[in-house]
This record gives structure tokens, sequence and C-alpha cells, in this order.
């Protein structure tokens, strides 16, 4: 019985978490669950999964749900609520699907707790990959993938020598836009942004799937867990996100993963590690899908991903006030207030605008955090 | 250092296994080699590795490679000198390059001196796989596939639990007359037939490959060397051959070996195993490459592998009279004496006249053997 807290368990990660864990309920028990601000749906998954915490972003919305559920379940909010459902249940594995640096903390505390994380949230990585990495090499903690890119990684190096990774790729589909031109892009709407051809993800993944800022931050998360160079993390346009991605080893023999476009089973690995169990997804059949396609990645269509790789190789403050500036980038774009390519300007303007420092805690962390998100709010 | 013999050292196999080797000479000492009636080509590899000693087919070949040979090479002959080469010698690993049923006395007699094999004759599984795979794992001897097919599926079973496999999948570049419809396969000749797109192999697997009759013994390799049911072992067509083969796990997350078709690479990977070491090979680039094409098997456009799977299937001495009527029929095709087609009329007509008989010794299989070259000579 492997005892599993989620948090952002009404995220697309979280509700496919519990499909997983639903699809062998006898092998999965839910300790402790925490979302936002989607009561209804927590209330839901609480009274199926039966946790021993669940906790909500307020006091409001924690008080609302507490009605609605029995006694026996304990019911918190806030920073703290989402702490305690990272640390003090008697998980095994904490999965991470919380979106934005809001991760981070919990993510700390939960290696702190000795949890295995199945991580989710890039931006742990991304803005705290030297202390996060270190913090579970210290405490002995396993960080698994759940990511489709990085789980293929993950499973592709399964008995592998690491000393003979010569290069990794990861695939990126190309995202909503991928056939249209950068002078296409100039009038492109929200609600076509948020129609990605392979993956159904949330609204800031998606968007920043078609950015490539997406694959940015998997970029730099990449050269975390798998302690690569950045000269050896290459992206690769694979329009039908069939091989997740792959590692190519010193003898130029290519190992990849592949398998129709679907999250529970990446989710699944993470849970079930080293094992494998049978999975509610789907079987692929290539000679049904006949044709895989791969063209080179252009970082000019696609400077999101330059700029990402430039922060990543700069370190220090610079991914952390690169994904800042991609938060309130996208949330300006979500809410009409710029234009798709408006994304990569602010961006770019606040970037250029950063000087980079060290970041050695988080209050460091949040400080350039929040100082890249005054910034981003005001180009 | 690791110590080599192999056998068959003048054939396509052999020639490419002391590439590998003269890519890094200090790591390899090469301890025998053995050839057929080649001997100017087995002179200049004996003074270029300085075996301990060298094999040819005939006392007359041999005494020719003697007058041009040091006197510190022993040189021997015939099936015995072949044994002497295999068995005799202090290697470490005997690659078994050598084409047809020859190999299998010779591998055996490698097995019992406990060398480890990088095999790479197809026939010794085919038609004694119950009897080569018994004894290996009595002896402890681990049997290293060199085909890229088997090696590559046996790189992706690297670090995995083998009893999550749900089934692999073999890729097939369908030959040198994949694009033919049958009816174009009436005329075609030798030359045409021995051309074929993607690897650069002898003529027995060139025409081999033409009428999938190598894909259906590489079926039943599989079925032995990964302890596969039939049913298990998929055959896909994959003109570019950059897929070598692939593993599906019962999470239906699939596992593929990839890489530009150039033997040296599983070559070497059976020599290293389990290390990785830099390759003569070279860089596979996606991107490059652009698209992957991947269809159906038809066992009606090529019926030898559906006689391979039916005689797998029935196992006995079945798959050692397809073997042995393949081989006839194919050198009766290269001699001009039937059409390609009658290729696989000459095994039809023997596997119909064929009972199957028990045999569970060298001496029944080559019973079986000898029966079916007598019938397919007289097709």
């Amino acid at each position: 019985m492997k005892k599993i807290a989620i948090l952002g368990s009404t995220g697309s990660i979280g509700t496919q978490t519990l499909d997983v864990a639903a699809n062998e309920p006898e092998r999965y028990q839910i300790t402790g669950l925490a979302a936002g601000s989607n009561v209804d749906v927590l209330v839901e998954q609480a009274k199926q999964f039966q946790p021993q915490i669940v906790s909500l972003a307020t006091k409001e919305a924690a008080e609302q749900a507490s009605l609605a559920l029995p006694a026996s379940i304990k019911v918190v909010y806030g920073e703290e609520g989402l702490l305690e459902v990272a640390a003090a249940t008697d998980a095994d594995v904490v999965v991470t699907g919380i979106v934005g640096s809001r991760g981070l903390p919990a993510t700390l505390a939960a290696i702190d707790a000795g949890k295995t994380i199945a991580l989710a949230n890039k931006e742990t990585l991304v803005t705290a990959g030297h202390i996060v990495m270190e913090r579970a090499a210290r405490k002995g903690v396993a960080i698994l993938p759940v990511d489709s890119e990085h789980s293929a990684i993950f499973q592709c190096l399964n008995g592998e020598d690491k000393s003979a990774i010569h290069r990794i790729t990861l695939t990126a589909s190309g995202g909503s836009f991928r056939d249209k031109t950068r002078a296409e892009l100039e009038g492109v709407t929200v609600s076509q942004a948020l129609n990605h051809p392979n993956w159904s993800m949330g609204a800031k993944v998606t968007i920043d799937s078609a950015t490539m800022a997406n694959k940015g931050l998997e970029v730099i998360e990449a050269h975390w867990l798998f302690n690569m160079s950045y000269d050896q993390v290459d992206v690769l346009i694979h329009p039908e996100s069939i091989v997740h991605s792959f590692v190519e080893f010193n003898d130029y023999s290519v190992i990849a993963q592949m398998g129709l476009p679907d999250m529970r089973v990446p989710i699944q690995y993470a849970l079930t590690y080293p094992e494998r169990r049978p999975s509610p997804a789907g079987r692929m059949n290539l000679a049904s899908i006949g044709r895989l396609n791969f063209r080179e990645m252009d970082l000019e269509r696609y400077p999101c991903l330059k700029y990402a790789y430039e922060s990543g190789r700069a370190g220090a403050s610079v991914p952390t006030v690169f994904n800042a500036a991609n938060e309130v980038a996208v949330a300006r774009f979500l809410q009409g207030e710029i234009s798709f390519l408006g994304i990569e300007k602010v961006i770019e303007t606040v970037l250029d605008k950063h000087s980079a420092v060290p970041v050695n805690d988080l209050a460091a962390i949040a400080e350039a955090d929040a100082w890249a998100r005054r910034t981003a709010a005001n180009v």
C-alpha cells in the first residue's frame, strides 16, 4: 500500500494522480489533498478517497469544505495548511502538482520530512534546484519526475551508467501555434492559445507550451535532475508527442521512451517506481500512427526558450526572474492585458533590467521573484 | 583488457568486430580468429591483431596461411580447428559471427568452456534454443545478442523488471524489395536482391531480409533470448532502420533503442556490456532524418515470416527444418537455380513434407537439418 499526499489535487496532475490511484484502489492510500479555491471538486475527492487531511487556499474555502465533509477529515488552509499536507501526514510520496513558485516551500518541507517527491512542479527546480537537490541528497530522498519528458529520460536511464550519457533530448510538440510563423502570431487569441494539439493540461502550462517557455523550464529542470550541463540538454520539435524524450550515450546508442500522450503513465511510474503496473492509459500502435516527424528547434522562432537557456547558464537569481516574469506575463495574457507576443517581450524586458544576485536561501529567491513580478506587472 | 575470439572473422560481423577492437586497441586482445576460405584477409587480420590461434576451413587453406604467418601463431583447420578457436583460447568473449548451422557446435563448446557468448549466429538459437539456453543457464554463461534488433531489446531491458514486459517489437526495414508488390517480385534478379537499402551485410542475410526469413529467424531467436511467447513478439515495418526495436511494458510505456544503422554499435555493446564506450559509429540526428515511418507487417506479402512463426510455435524439429530449407533455397537462388519467389516455395514444400520430431541433442538436430537440406535441394 503506497501512501500518497497530493499538492494541487484539483488541477490536471492532481486529478490524473487520483485517476491512477482509483485504477488500483487496493494499492494506494491517499493521506492528504491540498487544493486552491475549488471547494466542490476537493470535497468530492475527499469523500471518495478519505484522506486524513485536506487543505484549501483560504479560511473561507476551508470553512465551506468543513461543512460538507465528515469530522474525521481534518480541514486546514493557507500556506500553513499546504505545508501540513506536504509534511505532516504519513505519506510515502508527495505529488507536487501545484503550479507556480508556491510549490517550493511545500516541496522542501516534504523533503525534510523524508517523503519521496513525485515532482510535477517545475518551478521548484527552476528557482531552487541548487537548494532542493542538495537537500534531497542529504536526506536521502528521491526526486522522481512526473513531467512526461523527465519521466522519459528517467526511464531511459534505468540500469545505465550515468557517466556514459552523451546528451539528452527533450521533445517538444511545438504547442498550439507550431505551424504559425512569427508574423501570424501577432493576432492570436487566448482561446486559440489554450487549444493544445496533443496534451490536456492546465492553462498556464498550455500557454507555456505555445511560447516554449515550458520547454525552457524543463531544460533547467533537466539540468538539475540529471546533473547535465546546458550543452548536454537539447530540444527537438516532434509534433506527434509520441517520443517523449531520449538519451544519447557515448556509443551513439539512443534510448527513447515512447507512448501515447497520457500523463497518467509518467504519474503512475513515479508512484510505482521501480515497479511497473498495468495502466489505465491506452496502447501505442506505431503502425496506425504511421509516421513520426522531427525538426530542429528554432530559438529565433521561440525566444522564450532562448531566454530560458541563457537564464539557466547565468544561474543565481536569473532562472527565478525568468520564471516569475513568465508567470506574470502569462497571467496578463490570459486576462487580455497583453498580446501573445507580449509574453516574450515582458520576459525579455525584465531579464534586461535584472542584475544577477546569489540566491542561497528561500528568502533571497522570494526577493528576486517579487522583484521580477513587480517589474513584469509594469512592462 | 577484454580477450576475444571471433568465429567468422572475415565475414561482415567479424570484420566489424575487429574494427571495434581497433578503435580502442588498448582495451581488447584478440585471442583467436576462425575463418572459412578467405586466407588473404585472415592472414592480414592475424598480422594486425596477433591472435594465439587461427583456423581455416580446410587443410590447404591452413597450410597457405602458415606460410604467411609467424610461427608464434598456431594455425588449425576444419571443424576441430573451429572448436579450438571457440573453446581453447583464454578468451573472455566468443563472437559467433559465423553464418549458418555450422555455428552451433562451436557455440556450445564455447559455453562449456565458460566463455561469454556474443551471439551473431542466428541458427544457434533457432535450431537449438532449448539446448543452448539451458546449457548457458547451467554454466552461468551470458548470451549477449549482437544482432541490432536483439541488442536493442537487450538495451531496452536494462534495469527493468522482466515480469512487466507486455510485448516486444522487432523492426524490419522491409529489405531490398519492400516497395514491390508480390507480382513485381516475379522477375527480380540476384543483384537487385543483394542491394539492401540500409544495412551492409553478407549475401545470405541480405536475401533473408528481402524474403523476411531473416526477421522470422529473429522472432524465434527473441523467443529464446528473452523468454517470450510468440504472441509477445511482434514485427513492424520501419523502412529507415533507425528504431532498432522496442519493448512495451504493462504500463504501456515503450522503451526503444535507436541509432544510425551501424552494426559496430551492437557489436561493441556486447563486448563492453554493462559499460558503454565511445564508438566509431556516427551520431543519429533525428532532425536531419526528419521522418520515421512505420507500417503493419503483412504476413501474406512475406510468407517466409509466416512460416517462421508457424515453425517457432510448432517447436521440436520444425524450426531446424525451416532454417535448413531456407539456407538451401537461398543458396539455390544465389546460384541462379530458382527464382526469388522460389525461395518461399521451397520452404513451404519442405515444411509440408516434414513431420515434427523431438530434437533433444545435436545429432537429432543434425538429422532433421540434413533431411531438410536433401529435400530442399530437390524441390
